[in-house]
C-alpha cells in the first residue's frame, strides 16, 4: 500500500456513493446534490487504512469506507439543522436550498440506506460496532445541545462531548476496518486507541480553527459563540479569568452581534488558544503511542502522517 | 395464544421500552417524556402475533416487538419536526416543549438504539428486513414532503405513500416475527401481504378521520389540507369536480384558516368520503386472502379481528 493508492482508492469510495441509482426525483435530487462534495474523508481513510492489511478484501473494504462516509454524512445532514447552518462544505445547506424537513428525511435516508449496506457486509461484529458508534454519536449530539450557554461545564464534559461527536466514528472506522481485514487483537486494540484520541486531536482543533481570526478554514468564524456553545478556547480562558474579565467572557456569550477581533484578543490573553493547542498536543502523544505500537510499517507511517497533518491543518 | 395474552405481552413490551437505563440526564428526560404514553401499538402487535407460533422464543419476540415500537416512535418524533405538530399521542410534542433540534437527535438516537438491538437479535433476515423497511419509510415521507401542494398527484402516488410511510413497517413487523418463528415459507408469505394490505387500509382510514367532523381521533381535524397535503378525500372529489368546483377545491389549499364545515360538505357532495371508504374496503378485502390462507386458526383469526377493527375504528 502507498499513500498515493489510498487515495484512489478514496476516488473510488466516492464513485461507489454517486453512483447510487434512485429512482424517486426529489430523494435522487438532495442524495446528489449532498454527495456532488465531498469532505476531508479522513474517516472513510481510516477505515481504507486498517483495512489495508488483508488486500483480498477489495471490495468489501470500499464499501465499508463508503458506510463510514455515509454516516458520517447523515450526521452532518441533521447537525445542519440543529445549527441552523447555512454553509456546509463551501456550499448552501440542504436545509438553507430546501426545508429543515428536507434535511431530517434525507438524513434519515442516508442513515437507514447505510445501515442496508452493513447488513449486506454480512459480519456481525462490524454491525454491532457501527450501530454502536451511531448511538454514541447522537448521545454527543444531544449532551453537547444540553450544553449550550452553560458555564459550568468542565473539561471531562468537554472532552466527552469531542469524543461522542467525532472521535467515536474515528475510532469505529478504524475499528471495523481492521476487523474486515481480520487483524489481530492487538492491531484491533492500536488502531481503535489510535483512532479515538486521533479524533479527539481533530475535534479540539476544528474548536481552535473556529477561534482564529482571518482563517482559511472554509467556515466562517467564531460559529461556535454564535450558537452559544462553550467550546476549549472559551473554556480554558474562563477558567484563567478575573472576575471582571468573566463578566466580559459572558457578554461574549449573550451577545447578538459579536465583535470578533475583541473576543480573539480576550481569548488569546488568557491563553485559552495556547492551551487548547496544548490539550490537542497531549491527545497527539496519545495517539502517537499507539500508532507506534502497529508493527505494520505502511500502516504506521500513515497514521503518524495523519495525526500530524491533522495537528497542523489549516482548515 | 388467547388475544388476552397478546395484550400482556404488548404491556410486557412497554416495560422493556421504558425500563432501558440511561445515564445522561438530557437523554433519559426526553426518553422517559417519549415513552410515557404510547400509541396503539398495532405494529408491535402485528410481530408479537405472527411469532407466537413458536413461543419457546418468548424473550427474543418481546425483544423484536421493542424494536417495531422504538422504529415506529423515531419516525413519529422527526414527523412532527416535519410536520410542526405540536401534539403527538394527546400531549404536547417533543418540538413543543424542547425544540426542534432535540427531535432531531433523540430521533436519531431512538432509530441507532432500534438497530443496537436488532444486532443483539443476531439474525441477518430480520436485519435486513427492518433496515430496508426503514429507509423505505423515509422515501415515503420524502415523496410525501414532494407532493406537498401538488394538485397533480394520481392515486397511484398516493397508495405508494401509503404503502412506503405506513404499509412498509407493518410488513416488516410481521415479517420479521414470522421469521424469527420460523415460519415456513407460505406462513411468511401471507403474513407479510396481510400487514402490507392492513396498514395500506391503516393509513387510507387515517386519512379519512382527519376528513371527519367532530370527530373523536383524538388528533385536530383537517390537518393534513392545513399542511397542504393532498389525500383520499380531497383527491377523490377533486377528481369528481367541475371547474368551478375545482376552484374551489384549491381555493382550500391555498386558505390559511379554512372553514370545516364548508370543505367536509364540498368533498362529502363530490364522493370524496365515499370513494376513500370504498378504497380501504378493497384494501380489506386484499388482507382478508392472506388472512384466510394462514393455517394457525388463532393467528387467523386475530389477523381478521384487527382488520376489522382498523377499518371501523373511530380513532
Amino acid at each position: 500500500l502507498k499513500i498515493n493508492n489510498l487515495n484512489k482508492e478514496l476516488l473510488l469510495v466516492r464513485k461507489l456513493l454517486k453512483n447510487e441509482i434512485i429512482e424517486e426525483e426529489i430523494i435522487s435530487d438532495l442524495y446528489d446534490y449532498i454527495f456532488k462534495s465531498s469532505g476531508k474523508q479522513i474517516r472513510a481513510r481510516l477505515s481504507l487504512l486498517t483495512s489495508s492489511i488483508d488486500k483480498r478484501k477489495g471490495e468489501k473494504r470500499l464499501r465499508l469506507a463508503a458506510i463510514i462516509e455515509l454516516l458520517h454524512t447523515a450526521t452532518l445532514v441533521h447537525d445542519d439543522v440543529v445549527d441552523s447552518s447555512a454553509i456546509r462544505r463551501g456550499n448552501a445547506s440542504v436545509n438553507s436550498i430546501w426545508t429543515n424537513s428536507h434535511s431530517v428525511l434525507i438524513g434519515d435516508y442516508i442513515y437507514s440506506k447505510a445501515f442496508m449496506l452493513m447488513v449486506a457486509l454480512n459480519d456481525m461484529k462490524i454491525l454491532k460496532e457501527l450501530s454502536d458508534a451511531t448511538n454514541d454519536i447522537s448521545k454527543g449530539e444531544l449532551i453537547q445541545l444540553d450544553s449550550i450557554n452553560n458555564i459550568k461545564v468542565d473539561l471531562s464534559y468537554l472532552i466527552k462531548i469531542s469524543y461522542f461527536k467525532t472521535g467515536r466514528l474515528f475510532e469505529a472506522a478504524a475499528k471495523s476496518g481492521a476487523i474486515l481485514a481480520g487483524g489481530e487483537r492487538d492491531y484491533i486494540k492500536h488502531s481503535t486507541n489510535f483512532s479515538k484520541n486521533l479524533g479527539v486531536l481533530f475535534q479540539i482543533k476544528d474548536d481552535l480553527l473556529d477561534y482564529q481570526i482571518d482563517s482559511h478554514s472554509g467556515k466562517p468564524n467564531f460559529q461556535d459563540i454564535k450558537e452559544k456553545k462553550i467550546t476549549y478556547p472559551f473554556y480554558f480562558a474562563y477558567t484563567n479569568a478575573s472576575s471582571k474579565e468573566r463578566r466580559d467572557l459572558k457578554d461574549f456569550l449573550d451577545c447578538e452581534s459579536i465583535n470578533n477581533e475583541k473576543l480573539y484578543e480576550l481569548v488569546s490573553k488568557l491563553g485559552g488558544l495556547e492551551k487548547t493547542e496544548n490539550l490537542a498536543i497531549s491527545f497527539l502523544h496519545k495517539a502517537e503511542i499507539s500508532a507506534y505500537s502497529i508493527k505494520n510499517k505502511i500502516v504506521k507511517d500513515e497514521m503518524l502522517n495523519l495525526l500530524h497533518k491533522s495537528l497542523n491543518r489549516k482548515k
